[in-house]
């Protein structure tokens, strides 16, 4: 894996860059549509790769472990071959979802033990276990079993859960390097840095995953509730921290202009649930503004749903399909959405390269984030 | 529109004929999805058309009456429009959902007080409303507003039933003729026989119909429970009345099987939910039998869901996906069942016109009706 910076915006910390991976090149800034159970809801894997033009995607290991599990997942070899997508992915740990999902866990030093929010199987997950979890389901890059705390959580609380995720880290590299890929392509792990909204653990968390000197590193446990200004006040934090010649995810974040400014801090990997579950309730990110299409107002508007991505079918069409609860409604909003955001990362990269990403930025973000 | 019959099969009752339509030629036999809310359940129109083949779709009367309803549609200029499919469309009369749907109803000699199966709202259909109703959703084909009865349905109620069916379509003809299409295409409307299981009825009704000398005729009241014998035997026995120089549709029929048979008895056009309906629960028809995805025996299958239709995803892939209630699954499954009838139906008609359709349909039946 090579990561190549092509550009720097002159009046942000903004960057375009190329990350080389044995399943092609992924540009950034980059968003990842959000695979979870080996698909990304609502859409087939040829629209997103041709309609969408996803470079790369994620799939939640927690959700892939239950189902369809590993035995499956090793039998088809690999996560790619299972869903026929060979571009690149990235998996996270399953952190997030035992400390979201499951009702029941209970934090050891060892690792965690929780159950399943689908049948109560009480499952154990280490350091170890998430390592080699991710080696069977053979993502390009894949990410270091972490606590993530909730927003809000006191200070105490989230220097014995970074100082513990940080122990985790160690051992997931230990694993990590004691281990092979399993299906010929290369893998990569990437650290993530915790510690809440606390400037002091942040900077603690950011040296601490820098000095591992891994080939990417994360920033987690944002995009959790607190206002958006912590998180912009951390992102940059840490951003300044982590190295500048290795590329930066920021997880789960985020809305559109989350995704600006955090482009503008220095952050170059997004991933986030939004454009597709807002889709399917009728939220609709648009070039034009956003969009509620189950509004009165849209009953007899048969203007395209947006000129650029999604030209043939009509705002009154799309209206009519998810009032239904029709498929095909969540099929086409998902398209509108996930376009909406790719095209969203590479404006944003085109204007680094031209030089006018500030610019740009600052005049894009009211017409995006209108109500239409 | 244009009825030209192109070739018999020389040892059954099959044709093959081509319909012309102000919207492009239908090559007969052949299957109409069902796009029940102005959409084909999970599929989407540029699938339908370039990898399903569609060549006309069918619209419910009834349902889009309820949703959008006719504001919407006519102020998008006609159901076409509307959903972006510029190929033929077949529009029911309501007639069906009216006695299927609706929990409430009171037939009178006018017409059928029932109530909306959504929000119990109070509606009144008669022959003209239904007319004008299909005049405004604008499909290419409509239907007359019949009664259809149930199975099992006595002598007695099934004669006064046909006897009402047959005043209401000289009232819908007589509207027909009275009322112009609105946006520019040509409609025809086509008269149904109905006289549920009882050959003399049915033969009463089918020379009824006949009379009426409209461009196409159908067949009602079949596929509503009754045995697979009733069901040839009045299929055949009606199309032996009805004109021969006319498009014969069976309503709602059926399985594969039931499709060859009636095709052999002389029918050519088709509708049915099955291909859709099975396919979002995981029941497949494939060109080597049928599949029920869900099977523990698919578990680590990888092999392609159909080499034919769907090579792209494995069954293993597709059990994942149907057994987590995923809409990729749905959407998968849909376009393999709908990519199946339709070449079907496609191969039925390149066997008649090559002469050996009987031969064809004694070898591939015991294929594609095996369990897998």
């Amino acid at each position: 894996m090579k990561f190549e910076l092509n550009a720097f915006d002159p009046e942000s910390k903004a960057r375009a860059g190329s990350l080389e991976t044995s399943r092609g090149i992924i540009e950034t800034p980059i968003f990842m549509p959000v695979g979870t159970q080996a698909t990304v809801k609502a859409v087939n894997q040829t629209d997103l790769e041709k309609r969408v033009k996803a470079q790369i995607i994620l799939a939640n290991t927690y959700h892939v472990f239950l189902r369809p599990g590993l035995e499956v997942i090793q039998a088809a070899g690999g996560v790619h071959k299972f869903m026929n997508w060979d571009k690149p992915m990235l998996t996270d740990s399953g952190g997030y979802q035992v400390f979201s999902l499951s009702e029941i866990r209970k934090i050891h030093e060892e690792g965690v033990y929780f159950r399943s929010h689908l049948d109560g199987a009480k499952i154990f997950f280490t350091p170890e276990i998430a390592t080699d979890i991710q080696r069977t389901i053979g993502a390009d890059i894949f990410m270091a079993f972490d606590e993530c705390p909730p927003f809000p959580c006191d200070e105490k609380y989230a220097k014995t859960s970074m100082e513990l995720t940080h122990r985790w880290l160690t051992r997931c590299i230990n694993r990590f390097n004691e281990t092979e890929p399993l299906y010929g392509f290369e893998q990569k792990l990437f650290p993530i840095v915790q510690g809440s909204v606390y400037p002091e653990l942040r900077k603690i968390s950011a040296n601490f995953v820098a000095e591992q000197n891994m080939q990417g590193n994360a920033i987690g446990g944002l995009s959790v509730g607190e206002p958006a200004e912590h998180m912009y006040e951390m992102t940059e934090l840490v951003c300044d921290i982590l190295p500048k010649e290795k590329p930066r995810y920021l997880m789960g974040v985020g809305t559109p202009e989350n995704i600006l400014t955090c482009i503008s801090l220095g952050v170059d990997m997004f991933d986030c649930v939004m454009p597709t579950r807002n889709a399917r309730h009728g939220y609709l990110f648009t070039s034009k503004g956003v969009i509620n299409i189950k509004n009165e107002k849209w009953k007899t508007d048969f203007s395209p749903i947006d000129e650029l991505f999604m030209p043939e079918y009509s705002k009154a069409y799309l209206r009519h399909l998810i009032r239904c609860n029709e498929i095909l409604g969540f099929n086409i909003a998902s398209l509108q959405n996930l376009s909406f955001y790719m095209w969203l990362v590479k404006e944003a990269r085109l204007h680094i390269l031209a030089g006018d990403f500030t610019a740009w930025k600052k005049q894009i973000l009211p017409i995006i984030t209108q109500k239409l």
